[in-house]
């Protein structure tokens, strides 16, 4: 694809090639992107939007960690900036939209605004955040979080990825964390903007095209352990069984039943578990399962989990197991900019654009920036709620009213 | 040891010795026995066994599948057999006890009789039985079942072992399976009693020192799936969700809450779950566990598993799950001799041996020649109802009451 040729080709085909052209970096097997943090595919698509950034007539520069911005020079002199974009990495086998979205959205959206409206007052900037999943290490918002300072370079010492690669030397390798750049923490930022795919089934099912986050949800993550007593599953009469997975089950289903009777909007999965010995026609001494616990509210999520696991210690002790407690994830709700909001709903409304204030209720860099600056995220819908899958899918025509949006929304903001 | 030394010793003293003198045949790095079938370690098991009754003055002979036989002659002539015994093979790093007991007891029975009684009417074999655990080949009670006629050499076509050795040459390696050996149906058979240990904890706390089989339950044994739909853990509301673990916990638990309500003695045992895909921030779309059901009458195992699937049915349902059940096992229980145990208790009550009767929940040889012809079994304590470990363990003080009670019966039977 030849990126001068542009000017012909409407947004829909623009987003279109744009969407085909970013999966080709990283492509798999199956039809799924895989663009781990600093491997080849991140290095090249960075470079590929690099590239295309500078012919878009945006200034580009990396940062010390690897992320890349493109820059509408604003011509007031000493301008704050506005930033938008998301995230270039991927799971593995990932969809063509997760992040890519965000960052195509940028980059189509500046264009548009530059060829139309010439320079802006304050500058625009479009960001290819490095990393945001933490698919290759045990380490999530490394882009967004370097930015706002939340994160910095003693919490990578001794991260290694399954291979056994220390994140250090993989970021040296591509010349970044040595100095070559500039720093990454900004003190410029007057707000952030993400567009990403909304990886859920609410617009979908309320026939909405936009979403407008107001709070990015809380989470708390836990291990479980039941111990009980392992035993012959025939000659061990049930009034002396200590059956650990007879006790998971309960405290499974009163964990997601109470979930559901107490808060209409908290959401709890429990997606693993396992059990020892795990043998047919032996009681299981012991069993591990994972506890996922969502809500938009601080306080419902302490609430819950005060009265909840009181209740789970009652339900393990009646069956004579232990129930051990292990919360490895405390992330507080994030209140997205209730300024930017207001101004994104004004725009959709003019543009009758159907569309719903909503939680979301899955982590995004838009919770970095949402603690740091004002911030507003904008789903798109996802069919069938699928994502992190070759099988992700958005309409091209959702895809272009969301970048419509944002280019009212920056016009509005730096014009 | 010298076999030949034996006058000298007390029967406990014998006990003891004969019990760590099987336990080097396959003894493992800590503490336990590995003898699989037709293994190195089995063979030589066997022909000690042997040696040991050809030392004891019995006629001895193995079959065609490999159970060892040692005859005291009876004088009678075209006399029947009183059979005694249990099997030579065990489980990977298994106990002392489990199946070498029972063989253990019959060689000191039937040569504490010779010393003492000389010659019996009836002819009495003590039997060590190729294989009954089904630890090396997916094959269980194949020397019990080949003396019954309840298998025939066509049921281990085609079985393989872990390392994908053939049940078929690694029997005919020791020579058995070719006809150099007699057949192993037998037609001669008055009785087979057995003594085992109880591989449970029933007799320890009841503080019995022997229990008396009444039956062997019958089990059912099946894998259940329960599928419902993958979806992302934040951002799928709990009303839209197929959640395949939800499910499977209340189905778990109704199924043993049931079981406990519906039937005092039936015992039912979820050894094994797995979900996919196990990761903490997805919903289950599916949930695979195993379900082990046993009591022993036949209608009232009907009567629950009609029940019970069918209310576990309407709770998928209800979950929006589908479940699919795949019954693997059905096995009848087994009634072992009301004669043979009346006369077991007469001489229970007579030495003032604290027992009781009881219900086997483990399958063993007895459940094959139960059906076959008058059968006893006969339970000494499990310390702590431990088995299949290299930590079962029962007091040599039980083990010879049983091996007495043992030697009584067998003299009623067969002088």
């Amino acid at each position: 694809m030849d990126m001068r040729a542009k000017d012909t080709s409407t947004l829909y085909e623009q987003i279109e090639q744009l969407v085909d052209w970013l999966a080709e970096f990283g492509k798999s097997e199956n039809g799924g992107v895989t663009r781990l943090l600093y491997s080849d595919s991140w290095d090249q698509a960075q470079r590929a939007v690099e590239k295309y950034m500078n012919q878009s007539g945006l200034v580009t520069y990396y940062d010390d960690v690897g992320n890349l911005y493109g820059r509408l020079v604003g011509s007031e002199e000493n301008t704050t900036t506005i930033l938008t974009g998301s995230h270039i990495d991927t799971v593995k086998d990932g969809g063509k939209f997760d992040g890519a979205y965000g960052i195509i959205a940028g980059l189509l959206a500046l264009r548009g605004l530059y060829e139309q409206y010439g320079a802006p007052k304050k500058n625009i900037e479009v960001v290819s955040l490095c990393e945001e999943e933490g698919s290759r290490f045990p380490m999530t918002y490394w882009g967004s979080g370097n930015i706002s300072g939340a994160k910095n370079p003693e919490d990578i010492l001794n991260i290694k990825d399954s291979q056994g690669v220390s994140f250090e030397a993989s970021m040296n390798k591509l010349q970044f964390g040595i100095g070559k750049y500039s720093l990454p923490k900004r003190n410029d930022l007057d707000c952030f903007i993400e567009l990403h795919i909304e990886q859920g089934v609410v617009l979908e099912k309320e026939k909405k095209t936009i979403g407008v986050v107001s709070h990015i949800v809380g989470q708390r993550r836990y291990n479980l352990t039941v111990i009980g007593e392992s035993n012959h599953a025939g000659t061990t009469p049930m009034a002396w069984r200590k059956d650990a997975m007879y006790a998971a089950a309960q405290l499974i289903q009163s964990l997601i039943d109470r979930g559901k009777e107490m808060f209409s909007d908290l959401v709890v999965t429990v997606g693993q578990i396992s059990l020892e010995p795990n043998i047919a026609n032996v009681i299981p001494k012991k069993a591990t399962f994972s506890v996922d616990i969502r809500h938009s509210k601080e306080d419902v999520l302490e609430r819950f989990c005060d009265v909840i696991f009181k209740d789970l210690k009652m339900i393990a002790n009646k069956h004579q197991t232990q129930l051990e407690i292990d919360n490895w994830m405390n992330e507080n709700p994030v209140l997205m900019s209730e300024q930017l909001n207001s101004l994104i709903q004004t725009i959709l409304e003019k543009k009758q654009v159907p569309y719903m204030k909503m939680i979301s209720g899955a982590g995004h860099d838009s919770q970095i920036f949402g603690q740091y600056c004002p911030t507003a995220l904008i789903f798109v819908p996802s069919q069938n709620g699928i994502s992190h899958s070759p099988l992700e899918f958005t309409n091209t025509k959702d895809l272009e009213v969301g970048i419509q949006v944002l280019m009212e929304a920056l016009y509005e903001l730096a014009y």
